[in-house]
């Protein structure tokens, strides 16, 4: 009786729930929006106003950015070009996870670094990493200076600040490249949407 | 013209799609089902037919193993004491991302040290956490030896494998122990299933 009972625990249990299935209940496609520009360009204010519309449409998603990555995942590692290449593999991986849990993950990084970039895009499917340039240029960001971080920048108190004192390296190909210098939130939150549509990614 | 059409961006975007809208979005709470056994004490084969099952029930779910963790996430660790408490650590900051997106995530991890299982369990807000023991015997666990690593480590081709040349510490008082040695898959799903009625998480 017992080896009876225990028989079907013997057999390897392969995945039925799959990426697939997933998007097919949730009724859009996953997908990894990579939000990349300077501090205060926009990239967290965009990806959550994406994110807002998204929901309205029923859709899955979820935001990735310092807030809830730097103090958890990321905890150990500080701001080192060493350290912030692994925070933004780890963000890749994570990200990756998400779309295959059938997420719209949106990911709000500086990720100053085309070589990190490169290597998030590798790791995952064609087609899956929409790399979003939140193109302001630095003297925009720097008088918006929501967090007060260029004035501590200028004031040399943060080193390797990007733009001031540590390279951004832009994109030379993104799927998208929003002015969020100049656009409005609504009208840069079209144009991601725009290209969700196009891609077939949600209806 | 051109101040007025970026104030909106000005102003921080505060986060309006919460764990919570997520979860009324989804019909369900979310949760970490935190399987904890020895090497074919089922944790896997457990995790994935309790994914089907809520699947069924229009949940959403995503469980982390070693098959979507080992590579990626974590494949710069390896099997050390400290590489395994930190493999452990990075899966449970990914577990909590996963809540707060709302979903019902199963993790699969030998996690032999209550140290390890009980720092996951205390990043958590209290109740989001549910342990859940894969009590199959050793002697089972061996019998099967579903991937043949028992042999392997047996013969001294495996250091440090739980159970054999490595610890594996109990839990003490889990949200739920399973008699994966002895009940049929079913049966075992079924008690998991009933932990998370019991609990509010799914109807």
């Amino acid at each position: 009786m017992a080896s009876q009972k225990t028989s079907s625990n013997v057999v390897w249990h392969h995945a039925t729930i799959t990426r697939e299935t997933r998007e097919e209940l949730n009724g859009h496609k996953s997908a990894v929006l990579w939000f990349t520009g300077l501090s205060g360009s926009g990239k967290s204010t965009l990806a959550h106003a994406v994110e807002e519309a998204l929901y309205k449409k029923g859709c899955r998603t979820f935001v990735l950015d310092g807030d809830n990555v730097r103090h958890g995942l990321c905890g150990d590692l500080g701001f080192s070009i060493e350290d912030r290449t692994e925070n933004i593999r780890r963000v890749g991986e994570v990200a990756k996870l998400f779309t295959e849990a059938g997420t719209v993950v949106l990911t709000a990084f500086i990720s100053p670094l085309k070589s990190d970039r490169e290597a998030v895009r590798n790791i995952m499917p064609h087609g899956d990493f929409l790399e979003i340039y939140c193109a302001a240029v630095l003297d925009v960001c720097e008088e918006r200076d929501v967090k007060g971080l260029y004035k501590k920048a200028r004031a040399g108190e943060i080193p390797e600040f990007t733009g001031i004192s540590s390279p951004y390296e832009a994109p030379v190909d993104p799927e998208l490249e929003v002015n969020t210098g100049e656009l409005s939130l609504e009208a840069s939150a079209e144009k991601v949407l725009n290209l969700l549509t196009v891609r077939g990614i949600v209806t």
